[in-house]
Order: C-alpha cells, then sequence, then structure tokens
C-alpha cells in the first residue's frame, strides 16, 4: 500500500477538544486546574482515561511504573511499538493543557485512525506517564524515569509529609516498586515515541508559527553562590572602604546576561532568579548575597563552556572587589537530543500541512527526556497564550491544537510507513 | 586671667572608666548591652546618673522633652550655657559606647573641672538626651527633638505596639508632653553644645588618628524603588524574549556605585542595602525587584545632585531593558552643618595636645543635629574597633576615650575663654 492510496486520518476537532474538558474537570473544588499526583482525583481522572482508551478499541494495562498504557496490536508482527503520550497530573492550580493535552491528543490519534479504518504496521500506545510534575516525594517524572530504569532504591524510598515512600505512592497508583530495579522496556521494544506538548514560552506565539519540532530537551546546570562582604554602617563607611557583596553580585548578574546573550551560535540561557540580601536593611552595606545561577542549553558543549566563564568571572569580580565567594552544583542534567528521524518527520508532517513551523530546544523538563535514554524519541511544540503556564490561565486554542494533533497524526503514519 | 595662669584641667581616667563601666551594668540580663529607651532600666540607669551628676556639684532637673540636665553655674551673669551630652539609651543588644561615652564625658568634664578648681564664665550643662535612638515610637532623637521644638502633636500621638503614646513615654521618663509645642531652649540660651561620640567607622581606626572633628552631619535621601519586569519560565524564555527585573536592577546598582565613587570633591555615599526579589524562585526569571537607595552626603548640593542623576540612570536603563519602574522618596532629611568655630576649638585643642585629627563628616545622625538648629554646635569623634556599633562588640580602648574627653574639656574651656 502506498501513502497516496491511505485513506486521510483527520482530527476531530470536538472529541479532542470535549476530551480535554472533561479531563479539565477532575479538579479540586475550588482551586482550578489542581489534580495533583497520587491523589484521589488523579485515581478518578485515570479510571475515566482507562474507559476512553477501552471504548476506542485499546487494551488498557497499568505498567510496574504506574504508567496507564492503552495499546493497539500492529498489522505486522515482531515490530517495536510507535507511541504517543505525557502526563495527566497536574502543579498545584495549574492549567488545562500541560501534560493533558499530550494524553488526549495521542487518544485521539487511536480514535482518528480508528475512524478512518487506518492501521498501522506497528502496535500503537497511548501513555499516560505517572507524576511528571514535582510532588510530594520530590521527584518528578516517576513513571517516564521507571521505564527507563532511573528509580533507585534511594529514590522508592523519598518520603512525603505523610510517612508514606514513593514506592508505596506507586503502587496505589497500580504500579509495582519491586519490580522497578531494571529497564521497564528493553531498547528497541519501543521503535519511536512522540509527545505533543504546548510550549510553555512566547517564542512560536510571537514568531507566528504553529509547530515547534524540538530539537533537544535542554540540559540544567544550577550553581549557588555566596559572596561574601563586610556589613558595614552605610552612613559611617566610605565607599572606598566598603567590601558590599551586593554590589559584587550586581556585577556579576550583569555579566552573566551579556555573556547568556552573546552566545547566538548555541542558544543558551542563564538566570539569577533568586537572590537574598543579608542582612538587608537600608541602613547597612550588604555583608552577604546568596544567589542561583541556572545555566540551560540544548548541546553539553555550550553548558560547559558557559560554567567554566561563569566561575572564573565570578572569581574576578569576587577578587577585584575585596569579596569572598564560594560556588556549589546543587543541580546538572545533560542535555538530551531528540532524534532526528522523528525530527524530520514531524517537520515533513507540518509542511504537508502547510503549517509553519520551527526548529527549537524545549528549556523545560518533559518525560520525553527520560523514554529518549531507550527509544527515538521527539516532541512537537504548539504556540501558548503569553507563554503563560503552570497557571489557570494556560491556554491554547482549539484550532492551535487540532494543528498540532494533525501533526501527531501524520508522524506516526510516517514514521510506521519508514521503518 | 589669662589662659597660661589656668590650672590645667586633667581628665581622670579611672573615674571616666569607672562610670562607664557602671552605665554599662544597667543592662537587661543576659542580653548585653541592652537599655532601650523608655524601659524601666532606662529609668534607673538614670536615677544612678542623677545622683552622680548631684555628687559632682550639678543641679539637676528633667525638662519637658524627658532630658535629664545636670547644671553648674557660671562665674558671669547674662551668658548662654555651653553644654555637652548625648544620651544613655542603647539599641536592642548594643554596646557600652555608644550614646554612654558622650553623657559619661561630659560629667568627667564637670568632674575634671572641679577637681582643678576650674570655674567657667558660663554656665556649663551635662545632658542625656531622650530616646536617640530607634524605639517603639518610631521616632528616634525624642530629647533633642523636643529642645528644638521639632515635635508635633502627630509626633506626640505615635503609638507603641502596648497601646501607649510617644507622648505618655516622655511623661513617664520625667517630661512634660503639653510644653513641647514650642522649642524649649530660646537662641542663644545654649552658646555652644559639643558631642563626643565613637566614630561607628573604620576611618579614624585605619588612619591612625586620635580626633575627627566633624564638619557635618550628613543629609539622607532614601528613595525605594520598583522596577518591574516579567515573570517567564527561565527555561522556555530567551534571552532576547526577557524582562529581567533582576538585570535591570543589577546594573543600576554597579552604576549607583560606580558614580559614588567618582564623587571626590563632595565625599557622598550611595547604598543599596535592602533588595527584595519576585517571586524568587530559581527557575523564573524575576518579575519585580524592589530595592531602597539610600544617599548621605554633608553638603546639599551634592545630594541633590547625585539623586536627579540616579532618577535619570533608572530611567534610562529600565528603558533600554523594557522594564517599567516607579520610584517614591521615603526619607530626606537636610546635611546639618557643624558650627565652624567650634570645629576650630576643637582642632586647635587636639593640637595642643599633640593629637592627630581630621575633619570628617558624620555618616550617622546624632542628638547634635538638632540641638545644631538653636545653637552653634559641634562634635568630637573617637576611633573604635574595626568601625563595630551597634552591637556588644563596640569598642573603644580607655587611652582613646581619655584622649577624646581632653580634647572635649580643652574645647569647652576655649569656647569659654572666646566669647
Amino acid at each position: 500500500m502506498t501513502a497516496a492510496l491511505k485513506p486521510a486520518v483527520r482530527i476531530d476537532e470536538k472529541r479532542l477538544a470535549a476530551r480535554l474538558k472533561r479531563l479539565s474537570e477532575f479538579t479540586e473544588p475550588g482551586r482550578p486546574w489542581e489534580r495533583t499526583a497520587f491523589s484521589d482525583l488523579h485515581l478518578k481522572a485515570r479510571e475515566w482515561l482507562k474507559g476512553e482508551m477501552s471504548a476506542s478499541g485499546l487494551e488498557t494495562n497499568i505498567d510496574a511504573g504506574g504508567n496507564l498504557i492503552g495499546r493497539l496490536h500492529g498489522t505486522s508482527n515482531g515490530l517495536g511499538a510507535l507511541a504517543s503520550g505525557s502526563h495527566s497530573d497536574t502543579v498545584p492550580a495549574g492549567g488545562r493543557f500541560d501534560g493533558a493535552l499530550g494524553v488526549i491528543a495521542a487518544l485521539e490519534v487511536a480514535s482518528a485512525m480508528r475512524d478512518a479504518g487506518h492501521r498501522l504496521r506497528h502496535p500503537f500506545e497511548v501513555i499516560d506517564f505517572l507524576a511528571e510534575e514535582p510532588n510530594q516525594y520530590g521527584l518528578s517524572c516517576i513513571g517516564s524515569r521507571a521505564m527507563a530504569g532511573e528509580l533507585s532504591h534511594e529514590h522508592l524510598d523519598f518520603k512525603a509529609a505523610d510517612g508514606t515512600t514513593l514506592g508505596q505512592g506507586i503502587r496505589r497508583m497500580g504500579g509495582d516498586p519491586d519490580r522497578l530495579i531494571a529497564p521497564l522496556r528493553p531498547r528497541g521494544d519501543i521503535a519511536g515515541f512522540v509527545e505533543i506538548h504546548i510550549e510553555q514560552g512566547r517564542v512560536l506565539e510571537g514568531s507566528e508559527e504553529d509547530i515547534g519540532v524540538v530539537t533537544a530537551i535542554v540540559g540544567i546546570t544550577r550553581i549557588a553562590v555566596d559572596i561574601g562582604g563586610r556589613a558595614d554602617h552605610s552612613g559611617a563607611t566610605p565607599m572606598g572602604l566598603r567590601k558590599d557583596a551586593l554590589v559584587g553580585a550586581s556585577l556579576m548578574i550583569a555579566a552573566f546576561d551579556a555573556q547568556a546573550r552573546q552566545d547566538y551560535y548555541a542558544p543558551l540561557v542563564a538566570t539569577v532568579g533568586k537572590l537574598e540580601v543579608h542582612p538587608n536593611a537600608s541602613n547597612v552595606v550588604p555583608g552577604r548575597v546568596s544567589f542561583v545561577l541556572e545555566v540551560r542549553a540544548g548541546q553539553g558543549q555550550p553548558l560547559t563552556r558557559y560554567h567554566k566563564w561563569a566561575e572564573g568571572t565570578i572569581r574576578t569580580i569576587a577578587e577585584e572587589r575585596g569579596l569572598t565567594f564560594r560556588t556549589r552544583i546543587i543541580g546538572r542534567s545533560d542535555p538530551v537530543t531528540m532524534d532526528t528521524d522523528i525530527q524530520l518527520a514531524i517537520s515533513d508532517a507540518a509542511s504537508a500541512s502547510n503549517l509553519k513551523y520551527r526548529s527549537m530546544p524545549s528549556g523545560a523538563g518533559h518525560d520525553a527526556a527520560h523514554v529518549a535514554l531507550f527509544a527515538p524519541s521527539g516532541m512537537i511544540f504548539i504556540p501558548c497564550l503569553d507563554g503563560r503556564s503552570h497557571c489557570p490561565e494556560e491556554f491554547s486554542s482549539i484550532d492551535q491544537i487540532v494543528r498540532g494533533a494533525q501533526a501527531l497524526v501524520d508522524t506516526i503514519i510516517a514514521l510506521d510507513a519508514k521503518n
């Protein structure tokens, strides 16, 4: 069968919108939109989701990592699955699209193929990964980490404030923590994974583009910096006798910003979002400033290069100003490159539908970053209003959603034809 | 009688040290050195002080402003008083010298003159001003303000957390708030006032000088600045799309510092001691930064010039960075120039004793700033260890104290001979 003879598979806008709305209604009363992982509401929402999967002809199960999976058989034997999905949990007082869109759009891919009588050669899986957002156990992306074999015994013993362990939480959601010592899916078991997600930024909206083809999920380095000066009386200490920790920190922050803006060839962001001044009184020269420098980049080399430059800059400014300094890495993750064949399939699919697209890194973490450890993975971004996310105002229009979902189904069909 | 025939008046080191020690012992148990204004301890300490004044031959009274005054008659009629003093209250967990030194040294001047049989032509007053430090009523320098007629009905109604008014507090300390509608001392009633105080900075210690001849008590302008940016996800927002309030604030703070250091001819200090970042999370581009810019100078013109420059700089940087800004003056006091004849008398006295001295502004406020509104005033600074003040470690050696007290008595005697 050639592509030209295939029946067109079209996204059903009404069904997609209705399912998104229905999932959003599983929310804490009075705190829209809140459906935190491991909560009763989360269980109820998944019960509904399982029903929708079954009604759409998918075989459902919950794997040892607590991931809810709906599976269609393929027409050929011995092929790995194509898969799509995201997560159904939200942050507290979050939005209706982050995660939910990726799960519902994957389900719509299955439903739309069924409507059109289109069967894939590969098995197809719709995955609702467990607990992607930060939660009471202090670890995010639980389900996708479990699938990749990234959960250690230590992780499973992480305790919530209510005294339960992460292992117990996973069991509550239908998983089996005793089986989480190795990757749940051997390499090859998933032949390709595509996650659709709202951008959570303003790049696509600003450039009036429909689709972001994610090139990489950024690596993050977070460095805690303490600058030590001398807390002196502001009136009694002439400028020349001061060791002002805040002036030192300010010179550093201005330099961090200028340097990150210069890195034209390797998009990178550097942020000081958190900063504390001690003793923080208007008539005392700041004696100590603590801040966190966060650097993100889609490639490892610029990240390492910037980190090294920043350490040197902190040293130089501190020495010039007679300040002490201490730096400590408090978080580091490597960039994860998305599969180039999948990137190509997504951009071809977008072109075929006359959608405007751009290649771009994802600045936020996603389940796809963990799936990429054992399967070729890609991500589709769609625009969202004013970059708002993790808040009730989070919004993408149904047109934007349908264009993204269409690109998703077209990508899955193209990958199915290829491998 | 010529100066050469006068008996030498010498400071008694032991008596001075013993009185300083005794006054310091009026402290909250377990919280040395704490004797806050309006407290029972403050009343007890003043009771002791009044006894010391009486025993030294001074007539004591408490004026309507709650100032404890010990007075010696002069040998001539119709002359205004020469006066010296400071305050016996401390900040919470403060030191043994700030304020206390100025009161005890003034009392030692009276005692030393008595020992030497030296009588002044002018009356001489030892003044313990009420409540110089910040206190529960939210206004400092209560006694010296009262003397200058600076207290309004509104001030007297200022309420403490315990529900009492400042007026009631003054009454508790022996004053009469009903009589505080006009200056307590008409112009001419005090012919000259000299306050001795620890420097509370490191200038004299660093230059190994004995005496600071205060030229002016600085004026202070405090400006609250709010910088508005956009709180965006740090990962999802490329550098070019950011409106980072902290980067803007950092550029401003670096500029404030550089400008203040350039002002060679008019010593001025500029400080951002207090700064808050919102929302203050390491993965969120700062959406808002609030800080206080404090500028101090001994002359009005440089203060005004710097303030104007700073407002322009804030505007320029905010506009360049697409930030909003709001500035609001939250405090302003004019510089107070010390009397030039008194400055000259102090430096002559220092020279005569072979003391090293320098002219310098006082960066901190003092009672002398209020007395200067109705009487020729001056201040003597002595070095203190490492600039520490308002803390238990506050320290000046007895040698440093005696040199300062000797300069004080010599200054009073010189002023007495002159006017």
